[in-house]
């Protein structure tokens, strides 16, 4: 009897992290000779240590497919991480004792850096604690900040939904400025690198194009500056649009968001950059302003996912299956570019060693040089990663996602864990 | 020589009006003999007020046909009403002296409410001032306010934008909740009305799914009644979805948005009724949270359009020049229901009269009894105006929206105007 295998997703979840999930359980399904049954983590690794697996083998083939078309995380995912062997060899003892009782020997684990870790240490198993088990990352982040991969599934296709918003919502102020809204300020998603916020300004074609200027975090905020580019944008162009990243800083190192607004006590108010860098603006230039912020529904955007980002989510999903039939441990399948226009792309790997623990930060030579834009390198890299479209099934007007039926594994063990 | 025809968009801009445009230019170009030029009013009635033309027989057939697909308004829109014919007969003397000096016979308003208010006006030139001019209105406001029409253009693309949005985040934060997130708060426009926020609830096609909640307008918002429906979801669904109008009030009458962001001033923070939602569910419900403010995304999301939504807009322009034509003055084509299900629609057309200064409200008998959903004759009423999707065409990963040249007519006036 071939060993069962275990698959999560971890972390944020994004439009196509179940793309990946489709990739794992049809290829596994492809090869019942070698991979048993695969039980998906109930939220995450949370459903490993507390023995609450979903036996994927209940979902028809056409609701497996369907979540190649489908955003969020199906099994639930989590934000947990697992501490080192040596801090908490408990958590590993578990993670055994569960992966013993359900002969589990592959563990695929779907997520970002962190969760990268956490395959890598789970990797570790058999070498360090005699459990024989075949590990292999999926890499996924919106935050596009693991290494060795050119991008990580995710990320594409909130690009897309980034680059298509604010130049919908440019071609909207423009037709406004005359007599009403000068300045459209859009929030995006990005705590330390400015991935997301650099793929907005593929929405410009040329210089009068919106976004006219991006806010990113790597960049000191300088109001001065930042004023001045505003306000040439609305004198030239009639009207400024702007993408600014959530994790924009201000000279004393204080996120941005965090400076303007104050709840009703007086409190800082979590979240919201958009709104005080608009506040700003109409403080200092005048300006009436609009402001949006994404939030959730950039990285859930099924809708509006790029076909490539889903093309190699779900081609990194089957490339794990095969690594790890293949017999290779501690690895992550990675995409590798071959070339730009046409964009070629090729499944690799790369080490998990390699891999845990490293962030990949944007390029310093990627943002123009007057810290309000992108650079020819940086369009030339990111361009390929929003090409095509892949849009889901609808019906009644409605994109139809699927909800699995999520059946439980009847548990095997008789103690139970309370997580730490 | 047949008449010229003047066209100007007006108010906030939406995703199809500039199907409606295209909808009136191609039906002038296949009546040679009976419109002549159609010139648009650069940044609406403005235009004409300045004389500032825009002649469209300068752009390609193709181009105008990309306006089908093209969100935002073409010529630029404003924000400009004509006052009375007895307050301001300066205002009609000058678009009479324009209109004589270009030679137009035909008047197309693009808009809303306050729109339709000046066409009225506007088609009584002939009758109060001794001009001919026939004066044809054309729907237009996502705010769905606009009497007779079953509905207004731009309205079900926001619509399906709304409903998709909050479907996708729902599903993302189903995901999160074991951990993290629980609560998502989308804020979507609607200041006096709640149809769109209403548009929401078509995501939910079981109770359990999100959104489970709706602030409308119309309802005074009871903090207490609306934490009591928060905890349910959270502890029945796992998490709560929640989409906010940006127009909710509470007992005092003052929109909730005021009551509760300022800025680092001290100053009451314009827009944003989302974060206070979220903050008041976070300080008594201790519940971690995200929120979303769609703002100008929503209504210029071409990208995601209502195919029944840019089918109307067309048709509504095409019927605006065939009913000019035939010499009808002083109306507006208007969407007739035939069918919910299949649904089935044709054109009429309405007396501006009956129009102007008319505002659709929605019926009490949309809202749930418990103040925080639709009712099934809601649904039945909102479902076919999402229905159908009419992709835009890509390149580069972007959709290919269309920028024409907007030449200006010369000008024939030595006069200039100033406007009040």
């Amino acid at each position: 009897m071939p060993k069962n295998a275990f698959y999560a997703q971890s972390g944020g979840v994004t439009a196509v992290i179940n793309a990946s999930a489709c990739g794992v359980i049809e290829t596994a399904r492809q090869h019942p000779d070698k991979i048993g049954k695969v039980y998906a983590g109930r939220n995450g690794i949370i459903g490993a240590l507390t023995e609450d697996l979903i036996d994927t083998s209940q979902e028809s083939d056409a609701d497996i497919a369907a979540l190649r078309h489908t955003p969020s995380g199906a099994f639930g995912s989590c934000r947990f991480k697992l501490k080192g062997l040596e801090e908490s060899k408990v958590e590993y003892d578990r993670l055994i004792e569960v992966f013993k009782a359900h002969d589990i020997g592959f563990f695929f684990y779907n997520g970002g850096g962190d969760s990268q870790d956490t395959s890598y240490k789970v990797s570790q198993l058999a070498e360090k604690m005699g459990y024989p088990i075949t590990c292999v990352g999926v890499p996924k982040t919106v935050d596009n900040d693991l290494p060795i991969t050119d991008n990580c599934p995710g990320f594409g296709s909130v690009a897309k939904y980034v680059a298509v918003s604010i130049k919908e919502a440019s071609f909207d102020v423009a037709s406004m400025a005359k007599t009403s809204t000068k300045v459209f300020v859009m929030e995006v998603m990005g705590r330390h690198a400015g991935w997301i916020a650099a793929a907005g300004a593929l929405a410009a074609e040329k210089e009068s194009d919106g976004p006219h200027v991006i806010l990113f975090p790597e960049i000191v905020f300088n109001e001065e500056k930042f004023l001045a580019k505003v306000k040439y944008a609305v004198e030239n162009y009639g009207f400024c649009s702007i993408v600014v990243s959530e994790g924009v800083r201000n000279a004393d190192g204080k996120f941005l968001a965090e400076t303007g607004l104050r709840d009703a006590f007086g409190h800082a108010q979590l979240g919201g950059v958009a709104p005080v860098v608009a506040n700003l603006i109409k403080e200092k230039l005048g300006y009436k302003y609009h402001w949006a912020v994404a939030d959730y529904l950039q990285r859930a955007a099924r809708h509006i996912s790029s076909k490539s980002d889903v093309d190699q989510a779900y081609a990194l999903g089957k490339a794990a299956v095969e690594l790890a039939i293949a017999g290779k441990n501690a690895v992550m399948p990675t995409v590798v570019r071959l070339s730009n226009n046409p964009y070629k792309w090729e499944i690799g790997s790369a080490n998990l060693a390699d891999v845990a623990n490293v962030e990949k930060m944007m390029p310093k030579e990627y943002i123009s040089e007057d810290g309000f834009g992108i650079t020819a390198a940086c369009r030339e890299y990111l361009q390929p990663l929003i090409l095509g479209e892949d849009y889901p099934p609808y019906q009644n007007g409605l994109p139809q996602y699927v909800q699995l039926k999520n059946v439980g594994v009847p548990k095997k063990l008789q103690t139970t864990y309370t997580l730490k």
